[in-house]
């Protein structure tokens, strides 16, 4: 996970948000590469679902609606929806450390024979971290002499006798407190509880929010569904993994609006498509896993959840969550009606009755899918000069082509700036002039550029240039009038 | 401007935030149409800046590389901007309305003679409205005996003989004072002054932020660009005209890095490419202003700020602000050195000299460009059912075309179908078949597309069908076969 998060800064994907003022941790800034990269997960996302959504199960492509709602809305929002209430996580302090902890998020050895003192970990500590603590804390016990317990299982008033996980001394936590993960703000020029308002923990509210308006105004019929891409924000205790948890980050949500008979096909039916549409963009499904979520973790308006986990770096060889796809039942449009005294109950006028549908809510992280594609991509080929690559899908990848003057004297810059000309109408292309060849190709490889077209000598003779595969560094000629040819053969099928 | 706001409501443009709660003032959220609107002219405006930038006067394209920050910064970096101390707006209550007035949008008439008291207006009301006011308050005297001031040149001790905008009795405006217009949270578990932070109210900083990492990761060269669309925040003592002044919004923003020498150079270079842009997306020049930033309204780190301004309908038959370009000169590189630290100067291998660049700022409003957008396609049309229509250029209608088959019944359906399929590939594509075709005309010319496809009785005998120009109603028949290369036709050149 280092050497991505390193190569991600060095290469202009991702920067830690003000880095040079140190940061701010759990906030990222997304660089020339990172924000291409975003925008075409971004865009395929919204062509997939709002400009050629899929074909249903009668035939027909089905409808959905895109938004595009604020961050900031009427609080009373967030008390229907519950977050003001209930969002939130249990956190411990550290009296000796200062540092926070999430009680849900840290594990206890408690010693199996009752003799001494129990031992706290990081959920993500690793195995070999956790026998040394062992050996230098715990007197020759060993972890097999304790059972694991999560902190948030066990009894505060035994806490005093546990040994917190930066620390050597037992007692130091404090017993867990509810913290709400809304950040707030004032809205008008006094700070006061009247004006007090929420950044938006998730996008779907506005989804629901806005519901009666886009039924109102484009005349859509159930089943139907409103997509919305765009910021969303949780004052994480514990922000970690690079992007993965991090206080600002985007989110990609469809609310698909269906009869409540009709849920079992449409969950299946979304199931299959959002599996299909992570394998076009190039995470294979033997990198995912389908956590059917048990009963008891469910939230307490659903009665199926599905996440979609995959083999993240610091997750492996398990998994975890890029998309979750959720039975939300009829909870929020209820709530919101009950709340805000709008009647939001949809008429059916085949059969002239009037119900709230329910909804299936595939919902995923836009930066968290951004990780996942990087991940995926990162390749170590220790054969090469970079040492690595970036095997994205050329339909994902930031720069589709690089056009490369071999010099950058004689006619070899003129004749590149006019194929960079050509191509950039129609694709994200690089035209790199400086350094020599083989710093240029690595760079390429870096960034995950499926194509290096050259031009070299041979071009002026022949009007052809050398283009160089990524993953294989096989070369060929192509002749520059067959350049656009090339390129439309092999981005559009990938 | 009330037409233009009922119909962004009704056909799915624009809706009020948290609408089904009333709303919040200042917080606007984008329905169907208005979200692919609003995409149209942000994906325009990156392609012209980033994938395809102009070319320079050398004849070379220039360089720029996007970025994509976080909202919410370290704190340190606004009390670089100035922002923490600085952005504040003069405001004053009314004790006996309890509104709120930004003193610089109230002016005030004053007795000539000295006698009786003056009177309080909004810089917007108009003049039948001050005229009627008088009549009922000021005792025979005319808007011809008063002198016109605004409020924030009036010494407070004045206030007293001022009767407020929306009041009858004087001495009830509260002295101006300063109110910040950063909206402010707290990132971790607690909301003390040392968790403070904000959220951006404009989102150059955030390339300013990242100037050394894209400078260090892209090897970019003096001079070049870095860009950015996203979210910006301001809190607004009196948001107004619509989606024109919110308190949520967001901009495109272009941070042009040059020697100081040659500023001029690029500063008119830059108001060519602007004035040329707003022009190519359906704003016209004649309903543009170019307004030169008198040096007493200036910035105080710029010398030379010019605003093109657009002839809104709440302003004709003046301008109000669509974008400003401005010469920064170095002055945020210089703060953020200071106050990170961290050395943000560029090294100039050539001359081997060291210097902070200066910068040019086109700067401008995604959502007011979207407004602007809106109303200038708004045309009135009595002609036809509908009354109005939106005449949008082809490239940025939400829709590109519909396809309507002229009943629900026979084999109009599939084969609208059919063709709906074919073209959505490539177009944003409308598949109507609901209602009788008028109304579906009537819609269409609502939201603005420019071209009707509609499959009739004809279209199984010769394969054709008729296609309708939203701004003429003319109608002609095309083949099936036809209809892409009429759309690639008349989408692209527009």
């Amino acid at each position: 996970m280092k050497d991505i998060v390193s190569l991600c800064k060095r290469r202009g994907f991702i920067f830690a948000a003000s880095d040079i003022y140190g940061g701010l941790n759990g906030f990222w800034d997304y660089g020339p590469l990172g924000v291409e990269l975003k925008n075409n997960l971004r865009d395929r996302w919204w062509k997939d679902m709002v400009i050629t959504p899929p074909i249903g199960p009668d035939g027909s492509p089905i409808e959905i609606l895109g938004v595009d709602s604020a961050i900031i809305q009427n609080p009373r929002c967030w008390e229907a929806s519950g977050h003001v209430g209930g969002f939130c996580d249990p956190m411990v302090d550290c009296r000796e450390s200062k540092k926070r902890y999430r009680a849900d998020h840290v594990f206890v050895l408690v010693p199996k024979d009752g003799e001494g003192f129990s031992f706290a970990f990081d959920k993500d500590d690793e195995d070999d971290v956790i026998e040394k603590r062992l050996q230098k804390l715990a007197k020759g016990k060993k972890v097999e002499d304790f059972e694991r317990t999560m902190l948030d299982q066990i009894d505060p008033a035994e806490f005093g006798e546990i040994i917190g996980p930066d620390v050597k001394n037992p007692g130091t936590l404090t017993e867990p407190r509810q913290f709400n993960m809304m950040f707030h703000t004032f809205v008008g020029a006094t700070a006061g509880d009247e004006n007090k308002a929420y950044l938006r923990p998730e996008t779907c509210a506005g989804i629901f929010l806005n519901y009666k308006n886009v039924l109102d105004s484009n005349r859509a019929k159930v089943p139907f569904g409103i997509a919305q891409v765009g910021k969303a924000f949780r004052n994480e205790v514990t922000p970690r993994n690079f992007v993965f948890r991090s206080r600002e980050f985007e989110q990609m949500e469809l609310e698909w609006f269906c009869e409540e008979d009709e849920v079992p096909m449409w969950f299946d039916f979304w199931l299959e498509e959002r599996t299909r549409f992570w394998e076009s963009v190039g995470i294979p499904k033997s990198e995912l896993h389908f956590l059917n979520v048990p009963k008891e973790d469910l939230a307490h308006y659903s009665s199926r959840t599905i996440d979609v986990e995959y083999r993240f770096p610091f997750s492996a060889p398990d998994f975890d969550e890029l998309e979750g796809i959720a039975h939300r039942g009829c909870f929020d449009l209820t709530q919101h009606q009950e709340f805000s005294g709008t009647k939001l109950e949809y008429f059916d006028q085949a059969n002239n009755r009037r119900f709230l549908p329910h909804v299936i809510e595939p919902s995923t992280g836009l930066t968290r899918g951004v990780l996942a594609l990087i991940c995926q991509a990162y390749t170590v080929d220790e054969s090469r000069p970079s040492g690595v690559y970036l095997d994205f899908k050329p339909s994902m990848a930031p720069k589709k082509a690089a056009i490369l003057p071999l010099t950058a004297k004689e006619d070899h810059v003129p004749t590149a700036q006019k194929l960079y000309m050509d191509l950039r109408e129609d694709y994200n292309v690089d035209l790199d002039i400086k350094q020599n060849i083989g710093k240029r190709y690595a760079r390429q490889d870096e960034i995950g550029t499926p194509f290096c077209f050259t031009i070299d000598n041979e071009t002026s003779k022949d009007q052809s240039v050398t283009v160089r595969h990524r993953n294989t560094m096989e070369q060929e000629r192509v002749s520059l009038d067959n350049v656009k040819a090339f390129m439309k053969e092999h981005i559009s099928k990938a």
